[in-house]
């Protein structure tokens, strides 16, 4: 089936509707908002087999999966629609009135986050359903009391429109107005350009490429009122591999490296990228160990012919550059979308002198960047761009002795992790997926686990309001009990 | 006595050794890092009347004033330092591992904030002592565990440099590196450009114009690597007058309008520059006395020439539009820097057929819109851009008939008061001070009360982290005994 872009005047009457919407949807009782939610989560599984054939016949992923990325999308739904419901997540401050207090009074004081308007949503090619229509943007916007307009990606549009008439359900069956959701489809840049330049339009979420985040970002800057854009880029998630792990268990490393490098035909924004180690045995070892791994590892089919061509050509470029070394490659697979899992290494002086090969690759690929000593491994991390993630393999004592490698990593990410794969987002309150500069547009915020709701909130300070006109979240009996910091003191 | 303007490349190694200094301070113990704060406030205080005095001549500003002012900035060196110490501020959560989940083992994630880098701090022409160099932008910062650079404004350059002394021998007394807070001077735009430019700063703080916040603002967007800038550039904040208050007590509401249009010359960010009410004989009555009020009210001294001249030349400008009429001018006063008080009106057709008439006259200046009837003055609060503040007068009953226009006034504001006026920031943590653009930049975040922390921060999680690797601050036996978010809950 195909789908036909919306227009330029049906974008701005949706707008229109938005923000229409918004004045009162960002009022609704917390308990509708969060039946709302959990709602959306109910009509998606109803929708059963069709969506998730849908979305494999769209996307080439396999039925696992998928299935897996409903249970998750599902279930931020019903974290957020429980976020709402407790309610302390407005960080609520109430200062209370000093009337005798000299040389001035001091008023009543009362401050709460609230949503900010109208948001934007782009669908992520890489999660059709978790991070697309009913995904991780629009599920915490909407949970903040901000209306949404979904851009559906075009390569699992249909996909898109079927999670789109389950979220329509759920809105009437618990009546939430028509346009607090909405859905446009949109091939041309010109529906992008037109949702984000909006005015009434007060916020964005994006997640794919350095190139589409970082037009959009800038379009939003240059509005005569600049807005946020979340956008969700480019990372290349270095995994840094300490000697004397190596020399213990560098089959162990490499098999645990492989599999994350071909997770998913390496289409994840925490996909390993680069792998940094000094150079010795071990690591010549380790990488014997990895490509074997590789060269024998299947080759999935990618997302759509854009990803997988982009694929082939930025692993063409990567290995063209001065001192890269192909180290293993798949075998098999010349299909149109094929993604062929790829190693390969190269000094660190040859990368210190070569920008692109600091850029993300998207697909199975990582680099392996030998070292010649603690020192240039130290100044590999420091050369490198914001990441979403950094990996550190190592045993306790020689972690210990890195302490200041650890300091310089965490200029460089928003998650760090010891022992691990950067693959794997947990959704959970502690879980940052966000980094400096590319990696994402805003390292200040999440967009995965409840505290991604605070991207579509602002605080508003309430002073000397009377008790009938306050926000439930700011009244004295605090009817939701709620967390508040009451008079400088937290309590309930 | 005359500051050169520091030079290029010393502003670049002043940014290098910032950073430098950054990486160990980041770190520091929070017992250091609030005897650093509280020293800060004593050195100031230890200035005596030699900073008074050399304030109130390089601003024109009363003694009274400057005392003030002084009394507030202390104040938030020591309430930083009190947050700082206490330690919950960073927002840790901890989710704990589920080694034995299915499908796939859930790893120990632990979230906080942690500082961003080196900043940028422009001192404020009409703060000299709370919004410029030891200003609430500067200790938040530092509080925050980030390396600060001041620019001083030219405008009162002595006091900046006194202030920036006795920062050093804080830093000094207490033990923390030199580099942590450096000071430059910079009367060409040239100098601001290369701190904001430099690619090692990680923020920028400013208060002053918004032709300057947003020169600033463009600048930090549209590097290789985009930064945050938090600038606080204009509002006219606009007070609402309900019809049945204003028939009650015209005169007292004129009084207060008086005393908050005229208080500091005029030179507050939060000055009541409109004035919104429905045409009838009690707004007739106002008008009078607020009219009679200004004419007799005394001229002050402004900030600086440039300032002086800027009001002359917007006032002017001002009065000049079609329909506006003037309604009363305070007499006297023609020397140099003279800033007369004056309020016009002009009817609610008029204004929204003019934009420059929503543009903020920085200065001792109201314009009263007359609005037909209640729809007209809806459409006038929808017609407004972003602003700090928003206030309303009215008598309960009418308040709350008047929900609807609350909830639009709180689309265009960062704070709501109700039966006072916009003058007057307590620094308290339920004050939001910050709005929608232009009045800021980023309306997400405060610039005064505890929670500006917060704009020089970002989260970063750590996952899998053996207890002797991780902060303090998410250590399991807590040592710091602050608030955490533990796996869902939150306890101390």
């Amino acid at each position: 089936m195909e789908y036909i872009d919306t227009t330029l005047p049906e974008i701005n009457a949706a707008v229109l509707r938005s923000q229409e919407a918004f004045m009162s949807y960002k009022n609704s009782d917390r308990k509708k908002k969060a039946m709302f939610l959990r709602a959306i989560a109910d009509e998606i599984e109803a929708l059963g087999n069709e969506l998730v054939n849908t979305a494999m016949s769209e996307t080439y992923l396999p039925e696992a999966r998928i299935v897996g990325e409903r249970g998750r999308t599902t279930g931020h739904c019903r974290m957020f629609a429980d976020l709402v419901e407790e309610g302390s997540w407005v960080e609520a401050r109430i200062d209370t009135a000093l009337p005798d207090r000299a040389p001035a009074p001091k008023p009543d004081i009362r401050k709460m986050l609230v949503p900010v308007g109208p948001i934007v949503v782009f669908g992520a090619a890489n999660f059709p359903l978790a991070y697309s229509t009913a995904g991780g943007d629009t599920i915490s916007a909407l949970a903040a009391g901000c209306t949404v307009i979904v851009k559906a990606h075009p390569a699992h549009a249909a996909t898109s429109t079927l999670v789109a008439k389950a979220i329509d359900r759920a809105a009437k069956k618990t009546g939430i107005g028509e346009h607090v959701f909405q859905h446009v489809h949109g091939k041309s840049f010109e529906v992008g350009q037109a949702l984000v330049e909006h005015p009434l339009t007060k916020g964005v979420g994006f997640t794919g490429s350095l190139a589409g985040g970082k037009v959009l970002y800038d379009l939003a800057q240059r509005r005569p009122e600049p807005i946020p854009v979340f956008a969700e880029m480019s990372s290349i998630n270095p995994v840094i591999l300490l000697p004397d792990s190596l020399s213990q268990q560098a089959e162990k490393t490499a098999e645990m490296l492989a599999s994350s490098i071909t997770l998913g035909v390496g289409q994840f924004c925490t996909n390993p990228g680069l792998i940094l180690a000094i150079d010795n045995p071990s690591l010549e070892k380790f990488i014997a160990v990895l490509s074997a791994r590789i060269e024998v590892s299947a080759v999935g089919t990618m997302l759509h012919e854009g990803i997988a061509a982009n694929y082939v050509a930025k692993l063409k470029q990567s290995l063209a550059q001065r001192g890269v070394k192909l180290e293993g490659k798949s075998s098999a697979g010349s299909e149109n979308r094929a993604g062929m899992p790829a190693v390969a290494s190269v000094s660190a002086t040859d990368f210190l002198s070569n920008e692109l090969l600091t850029e993300e690759v998207f697909g199975p690929y990582s680099l392996i960047v030998k070292c010649k000593d603690q020192n240039e491994l130290h100044r590999v991390i420091n050369h490198l761009k914001g990441q979403l993630t950094s990996s550190v393999v190592g045993v306790e004592d020689e972690l210990a002795q890195n302490a200041d490698l650890l300091q310089s990593l965490q200029e460089k990410a928003g998650r760090l992790i010891i022992n691990g794969v950067p693959t794997g987002v947990e959704v959970c309150p502690s879980m940052q997926h966000g980094g400096p500069f590319p990696s994402t547009t805003d390292s200040r915020f999440t967009s995965v686990g409840v505290d991604a709701i605070k991207r579509f909130v602002r605080p508003v300070s309430f002073q000397n309001f009377p008790q009938s006109l306050l926000p439930v979240e700011l009244k004295d009996e605090n009817p939701m009990n709620i967390w508040r910091l009451y008079n400088n003191e937290w309590r309930k």
